[in-house]
């Protein structure tokens, strides 16, 4: 695989997640009568994550998150040498799919861009449900350490072969379900950025606990599995007693 | 497997997916109080593709859709000779779907095809949320890219084995949650055409975009996917350096 | 296995699905403002049968509908002996399942069997939508058609391992996302006639139509596989031209 | 595999039932025009399970809830001397998400515990549809009673491998969609337990209910797969007419 392959499938996986999750919500969420609603977009995001990990998996590892990326790299599963390659993919990914799903949006006579923004993730005035800021770094530090937990522990040799995208896309899907109304759901600072470029002002100013809590969360996530799993061969002649040779 | 079979088993496949998307939309989606809504109607499309292709994907792939043909072939993986009869059998499907629907829902005293409609697809006046043709093209062109992208992705010997159909499907779902506003969902001209036969008019108008679009779009995506893709050898052993002779 | 442990597993099973199926649909379907509509009643359904398959799929072959014994009989796939013992104990599941449910129900002070009903299946005037008795004829049959079709392609030797009750689950839910509101979706004799022994009446003066069509389907759907998949050998070896004795 | 570890792992996975699912209840089940509903809150509770156990499964077992750790006890695929430290293991996990979940609630100017609650158990006045105690007694040790065949069934040895996890969470989700208008759903002491000590009051009175039924449930489940299940070796070898040994 070369660097332009994985980083490509980053960018695109990313571009996904951002058009679809987002497009979900911008487009389809609040539609009259028959809207898809807030289950319809944590379904969205989910599933952009599950059917991207079951279609470039096996090109880049199917990230599409920096808190992913650094999680993985803290659980020992990913070279720290690649995190920034694959940081900057996500983003561009993210951006261009932001600015074409504006483009899109604004395609309907009486869509705004300050008035039914952009899916952008925000806290205080900004947030969904009007929760405090507290309540939101609280939160994205928690689903974003379970994220990362979920993402080792389905990737673990010793869990059933093939269903990790299932398990990742579906725990983004809950991760949804429980925060959209106090942050928009970010645990994914590629999908806060994205967004937030194109809308600017409120959604640049608040862009920093996007980062902050998704990426420690990540890590901490990456650590504590490290924990949780150590010593646990997969096949137990690994640590048997080492036989004297006669 | 005969030609037959296969070609039988795509009309068949074509047929569920054209009654079980549109069918849920025209009978079940604005049902007063507890109608399934945009969500369910997006659910139905990608369990019809996903319960066929469980089912009939040992006998013709389950392709379903012109799109996905055309987009296999360019990906490299379907006969060029074996695309026509597909899609022939395809719209045969999608058309008998689309008139036994129409039969079973007049059997509803106060429905009405100019009214109610049968789930065709449209842009401008005839988009659900009016949204202008250019927006319906954009988006029609980046889902069936994507939509292809999963297929190839998800279908590729490197990726686990038994997921596709649950990766694609989900994907088609997913697809739906999105773009129902914009264009009420294509990336599949079949669909598309069996509607627009049935209702005439203005579905037959606006019909062109659903095939242009989604055919451009799976070309792309099988193209993209090819070079996504390229010199990714599942054994190392084929790509190696080739033994001298001795 | 004996029989006992079988029909044990197909009673438990059917009681299982109706009292989930129905269950979902009389105490959360229509509860205030957040209700489950539905969408939730046709993913409970679906659930039911999804997660039986899994734990009794090894015991019985979890058919827990009389449309699905014949239509697998039909397929050459089950033998005509054990069909009677299988439908008399889908019955007694399905029969006590619907006078648990009952007396739950009753729990609640203004629930009422003649208002809330049992979501028993019906047409024209007990049609949920008022469709006329020729539309629920030809959806149930359609609708059971391709159920069988369904179970029989994905439980073929050639289709992926492990997947079949993900399929025939998710098949039962699209089927009644699609056709809640024709019928209150039965393509199962069993789940129709618990409720109307309970409510009696039009319920059961209706029964005949949903033991008719969903057996007509189903022995439609098990012929109609047959021919689909007759001459394809899972082993290449088995077509191959017979090798001349020499 | 050291206790710490398994015991680590259950305190953090129940942490994760009840934060997700409870946190999706008392979050985003009734925001305003596009809240997730009880359908929402079903797939959230079902998919705390689902990904955990892809996760930790092959750590503890993944089993967050005393009647499961009870149910496989009577099913004969657990320890008796491991039951005490699960339990605790799981009521801390489910105390501190209780805990953790008011706090950011609290972070919303007009949240109220007393008004809005911490999605606690209860029957009579404080059932969700104001059923009877009655009612809530029989739906719980039905459906605990019934999740624990399921959990036992799906990881069988017979069983398709690796799929235990889709079936178990799935089957929590089912349950919800069937339960919460009655009970508010527990089939789980732990997830019962953490937010009562929180609620305190009619929820601490309420409790008795939400370990009775779900272990005397999981008690039943796990004898009866034992009893529908027995004799069945998976190896016709095993039951094979024993070889005389010459």
């Amino acid at each position: 695989m070369t660097m332009v392959q994985r980083t490509s499938a980053e960018c695109l996986g990313t571009f996904w997640l951002v058009f679809g999750g987002c497009g979900s919500a911008v487009l389809a969420a609040a539609f009259p009568q028959v809207g898809i609603g807030l289950l319809g977009v944590s379904l969205a995001f989910g599933l952009t994550v599950l059917t991207m990990a079951y279609s470039i998996g096996h090109i880049s590892g199917c990230h599409l998150n920096p808190a992913v990326t650094v999680g993985l790299w803290a659980g020992g599963r990913f070279p720290a040498k690649d995190i920034l390659p694959y940081v900057l993919a996500q983003l561009v990914g993210a951006f261009a799919a932001a600015m074409l799903l504006y483009a899109i949006a604004a395609g309907k006579a009486d869509y705004s861009l300050a008035v039914n923004g952009l899916a952008a993730n925000g806290y205080g005035d900004h947030s969904p449900g009007q929760y405090a800021v507290t309540s939101g770094l609280a939160i994205e530090l928690v689903l974003s350490f379970f994220f990362i937990l979920i993402v080792l522990g389905a990737t673990d040799r010793r869990a059933p072969a093939g269903f990790a995208p299932l398990a990742i896309g579906l725990a983004l899907a809950l991760i949804h379900l429980i925060s959209i109304p106090v942050t928009n759901t970010s645990v994914n600072p590629a999908r806060s950025t994205g967004p937030a470029l194109v809308v600017g002002g409120w959604a640049l100013q608040q862009l920093w606990l996007f980062w902050v809590a998704p990426l420690a969360g990540g890590l901490a996530g990456g650590l504590a599995y490290r924990a949780l799993g150590e010593d646990l061969p997969a096949k137990p002649a690994i640590t048997g007693e080492p036989k004297p040779s006669v």
